[in-house]
């Protein structure tokens, strides 16, 4: 089947850009001796999970505990919940999941920690704890230094919990421009992160695991050799937004888009103007709208839900009703968050459909 | 079961005020002695479209051709697609859709026309055609008057077409928050329309249904007694965009909020700060940020795909991890299609759950 054939908007990854992505991380890992847990969050797939492992990861990221219920179902076997899991029906969820997978939860609060110890405790199992350090991001995550260790302190006393690691994230610093700056950053964030670590291993309470990092700051960190594994998540697909970010080394990005939203011409009101099928509920505006492929003096805007505008200075030089038009979005994630499918291609060719298992799964 | 032992974000209903906003459409419509057929895109719940139905609607609007397919399947029988199917492949899908209930599709063209026309001819039947009008709007729609009659003309003389009415819809006036001037506006769009409607009927085609309007003009179009049917969406639930607009009447506005979103608190990190487990993945950013409810001192801002932070100027006053806080969303739409299902409520109990059968049907 030809891209041409499929019906519109439809969510497309082009296979072997997917694949140079995942073989660049992958050597990105390997020189520097860490390990990788890409965050799932971004795709939602099994089929590219499993890729993922293939290509070196150790495990996987999720976002929230329905999102690695879905993983695990899917015979995932490694899992990092990178939220607090909160609540007594969503921990007695956590505790069911960790009979199916080795999972690992952030923690960043003692009550949290009580309530996950019971559950453990009722189920007989040890469930494996990493405390989330505020290195800048301002969301989630205790306070580094004192207020760490004292947490740390907390999981060493309490039953069947289990200390293994220690994650900092800081999401502000990934899309920064300039590359050194950028670099500067991670250095900076990294800091409070070490001196946690070494607080609580000082007191005698070991654990293998720093976590954190993006896509933006994939090869700084690792070449900085503090996080024992990184996180990107995005770099499968790249959204738009990282064109415009430096990435040293002569500013060659060392990922490359794959992801697309291909729609249709079905209106062409004026000779300047065209609408499209594609709207606010089959492509995301949250970081701006998308980019436009292969018509450099098309202008795009939304217009509604279902609908979207291309419109031209003077003439639209070329496109008809039924044509077939490509966009680059903003912001993968929260695309792909909107399909049920990824349809994959090679050149002109459908080669597969992947579902996207873990779709709307923000519980 | 109670609305707090649900795990969040979850998407909620009142159904009591669900049920006022059907009857005081019903009211609204049998004053003015017109129909009403609401669109469908806003709730995209088949239980939804049944209720609307009781409630003397005379069908339903569907967005795209997937959307209807979904309410046929649900044994809705009278679905108007309220945008041009473009291509062989949706074709056939309009037609085998054709099938199962009575459908009425949108046109602005002539080739699109003629497609229709062939793939009606081969399964032996006849396609009802709705001409849309561009009234202002400027997205889909052939321009009023001499463009308009020529296109009638042209289903006239196509075999197995049938022209059986004019859509003109301008989402644009639909916010407009003075009244009086949304009401000028209404008269202005509906010149057009009405002009082109006697064009047609004047050259011996008649049909019987002038089709458009909206939740924001739903009390003006049924006054003005122009538009046989309107197409409100929204009215069901009240996107909070709606709370700044007036009304006439003494601003009373003529419909509730029902819809809200349900978060918890899962990090404190300071005494003024809290993190919540709802982002931009489980409620939409593209109007603006939603309305937090009951916290009138409290600040919202989206913190990613999967959180998001409600601050103090100066201090939390009451809440704490595990609380749950609830967001009516700025735009009804875009936040229904990201989830599952609507769980349906009176007080603090839980009646039912909706599946919101057709999310993510955009082709």
């Amino acid at each position: 089947m030809n891209l041409e054939e499929l019906d519109t908007p439809v969510l497309l990854i082009e296979q072997d850009a997917l694949k140079r992505n995942l073989e660049r991380m992958q050597e990105i890992i390997l020189r520097a001796g860490i390990t990788y847990r890409p965050h799932a969050k971004a795709h939602k797939s099994p089929d590219i999970a499993r890729m993922q492992l293939d290509y070196g990861a150790s495990g996987i990221c999720c976002a929230k505990l329905s999102e690695a219920e879905v993983f695990a179902e899917e015979g995932i076997q490694n899992i990092l919940i990178t939220s607090p899991v909160i609540g007594a029906s969503k921990i007695a969820r956590l505790i069911e999941l960790s009979s199916k997978a080795t999972v690992m939860v952030v923690v960043d609060n003692e009550e949290n920690l009580h309530d996950l110890s019971i559950f453990s405790a009722a189920a007989g199992i040890n469930l494996k704890i990493i405390i989330e350090i505020n290195i800048g991001q301002n969301r989630c995550g205790v306070e580094p230094e004192q207020p760490a260790l004292s947490l740390a302190n907390v999981v060493k006393k309490t039953k069947n919990l289990t200390l293994v690691g220690l994650q900092g994230y800081n999401g502000s610093i990934q899309m920064l421009k300039n590359f050194k700056k950028r670099s500067m950053e991670v250095q900076k964030a990294m800091l409070p992160l070490i001196k946690s670590a070494n607080l609580v291993r000082n007191s005698g309470q070991d654990f293998s695991i720093l976590t954190g990092g993006g896509t933006g700051t994939s090869t700084i960190d690792a070449d900085a050799g503090i996080l024992t594994e990184i996180q990107p998540g995005g770099y499968i697909f790249m959204d738009s937004c990282y064109q415009n970010v430096g990435w040293g080394n002569n500013n060659k990005i060392p990922f490359e888009q794959s992801l697309t939203v291909m729609s249709t011409v079905i209106s062409s009101p004026s000779s300047n103007r065209l609408i499209l099928d594609m709207g606010l509920k089959s492509i995301s505006s949250d970081q701006g709208p998308p980019i436009v492929l292969d018509l450099p003096d098309a202008k795009f805007k939304f217009a509604g839900e279902e609908h979207s505008e291309l419109f031209w200075e003077t003439e639209n030089s070329s496109l008809k009703i039924g044509d077939k038009v490509r966009f680059v979005p903003t912001h993968c994630d929260t695309t792909v968050n909107l399909y049920d499918n990824f349809f994959v291609y090679s050149g002109n060719s459908v080669n597969d459909i992947w579902p996207i298992s873990a779709r709307g799964k923000s519980q």
